[in-house]
């Protein structure tokens, strides 16, 4: 086994286009100009023909492997670097944050070049095939025709999935995983009640906070810690917290915290608001919500193309969020396109979050898929 | 088959004691005097044998059946009246307002006689086992000394369940319905959530909002919607919404209501805020939260004086709420006890909201199992 290592201190980057000719989104408007943020590990081979696309989820940014100039370690840095599942001394790995997010790329805390002001909610909705059309136009200033592979889950396995649909002549293989084609009615309600907290919050101002310092924090914490709860399992709750209480011996009949649930939540919510734009939380839930491969023609058509394209999928048991039910729809379609589909329903208790948790398992299976990808598309090690 | 009827046009009851000595709450607390808000419906009979209690879930109040002088019909009319599942032709049916309520009973909305104001946080949490004394307090009242039933759904289920543990010589049936003896992680963090909501409304004002007209609608609204969606299950979400758009043909790409999911839970938000109190809906989710019947000793231990109780338990399958593992748990628990149990594990798509909606299975159990109980006790028909 080689030594695992560290993709190091990490750089970000930038890439603005559509200075001149504005972006056209999904809905018809348009976007003048897109800046998107990016990390890059590793290095491209002379081929360029060894690059992996990191897509990430909700509230993730660029910052996938490595640290910052802060020393925060990259959100799947189990998984990325020297001698790791997405092995950076053998692939050129990018991140970029999506479209409307507030990590760097354009989002609605962006400037308007019309006013001078962030944009707020005069910035366009964005869908997951606009965050991937922006993701296309940033190869393609990369230099990089076709992917080795494009790899992500919840939110990023959409993005995935939109890869393998709109360009799968520029794709060799896809890792979509604890994710769907199709966003289901739950994930329209929990993502439409987060936002109900935002905009209750009087701070939010019909999202034109930026100017004044009052911003949303308290409806954004309420949308984060509902968040959570879906990210968990009933069991992986059970295991992780039970009935214990917080810092107390018995109960204190009082509205203030009484069980470590009640202050992991209120934790979680809390710090989120340090790190997240309340607005950007809006426009990114809303393009999930938006998200449906299966239109016009359903699934196995959308997918039609993708017949070349090696696929992992994974689900995970306990997923109450992303129910493994909508992996083996799309791996029904997937396979009725003639792909080349590998499909596994993991048994884990952790819920939607076992995709980031399960590293060991996650570890070995994206490992031995990168090689054999890598041996069959002839990368040279 | 009976004839079914309805309960007919039903005035509320009012009962009120401790106005001397004061009621003693779990937490030290002292309450006095303390109002029950009840509704009767048929006729109690001359061995003062035939009477059932119903207990009512989260935002319920005493209206179970009939019509109120407003022409609404009460919420478990399906199954109580003449001829129905909990016969008032046979049974005299009683349902109170739990205390901390909103629906007449003693709540945070009540005056206290100390200030002439209403209490709002002055007054002092409260437990499921205390909502049970009380209404065990009412039943004294009404000449009650034991009963024949004790049954209700959700947060009912556990009131009936306290009623077993604590009052077993009282009770010769019950029937928990879609509940658990013990408040999961996962309920404590869907009303923790909700709370947070509540919290961050600044018409809150902790709790002090009767007097200025200022209600927390929007928090509440926001905690209303959570509950809903937790009510259904993915399943029955996609049978009754879909991706459905509402009212319109194609994604308007804007921050108003697109989907029919998203519709319905503003809806219900909404209208919860028009007739529930935001102050009553925390003190009714932490009773919840405290419920745990499996301190000290173990669930068989709560149960040890229930062996001549007879259970009829229902789950559902597709309640993920309360799991119905918490059942067969609850089961396990009455068999050890030397209790007379009957379980079903009801096949459903409908979620935890199925102990309502599933009409016509839960009248023919529920009448089966009156009947049996009805004529094991001798009660006269």
């Amino acid at each position: 086994m080689l030594e695992q290592g560290s993709a190091g201190v990490v750089q970000p980057q930038s890439f603005t286009f559509a200075q001149d000719a504005p972006f056209v989104l999904e809905s018809g408007a348009t976007l003048s100009p897109v800046t998107i943020a990016y990390e890059t590990y590793g290095q491209l081979n002379p081929e360029r023909s060894n690059a992996v696309l990191i897509v990430h989820a909700l509230s993730g940014g660029a910052h996938a492997a490595g640290y910052d100039d802060q020393g925060r370690l990259g959100w799947w840095d189990d998984c990325i670097g020297p001698g790791k599942a997405f092995d950076t001394n053998r692939f050129f790995v990018i991140c970029s944050n999506v479209l409307g997010s507030c990590y760097g790329s354009s989002g609605p805390g962006s400037i308007d070049p019309a006013t001078g002001e962030p944009y707020g909610l005069r910035f366009p909705v964005v869908t997951i095939g606009d965050m991937v059309r922006a993701q296309a136009v940033l190869m393609d200033h990369l230099g990089i025709e076709r992917l080795l592979c494009a790899a992500g889950g919840s939110m990023g396995g959409m993005q995935v999935l939109e890869w393998a649909a709109r360009y799968p002549e520029r794709l060799a293989s896809a890792i979509p995983l604890a994710t769907t084609a199709r966003s289901s009615p739950m994930l329209i309600a929990f993502s439409e009640v987060a936002r109900q907290a935002i905009y209750a919050d009087p701070n939010w101002q019909d999202g034109a906070y930026y100017a004044d310092g009052r911003r949303p924090d308290a409806g954004l914490a309420v949308a984060r810690m509902i968040g959570h709860i879906t990210y968990l399992s009933e069991q992986s709750m059970h295991q992780k917290f039970g009935r214990r209480l917080q810092d107390k011996e018995r109960f204190g009949f009082e509205f203030n915290t009484e069980f470590q649930i009640e202050s992991y939540l209120r934790y979680k919510g809390v710090s989120f608001t340090q790190r997240f734009d309340a607005n950007s939380f809006l426009y990114v839930t809303k393009a999930m919500d938006y998200f449906d491969l299966s239109v016009p023609d359903g699934l196995a058509a959308a997918f039609k193309g993708a017949s070349a394209v090696k696929f992992l999928v994974v689900s995970f048991t306990s997923d109450w969020l992303y129910p493994s039910y909508h992996s083996k729809e799309l791996v029904s379609a997937l396979t009725a396109a003639g792909a080349d589909v590998t499909y596994l329903d993991i048994l884990s208790s952790w819920g939607h979050d076992a995709f980031l948790l399960e590293v060991e398992t996650m570890t070995g299976l994206i490992s031995s898929f990168m090689n054999r990808v890598a041996r069959e598309e002839g990368i040279r090690t």
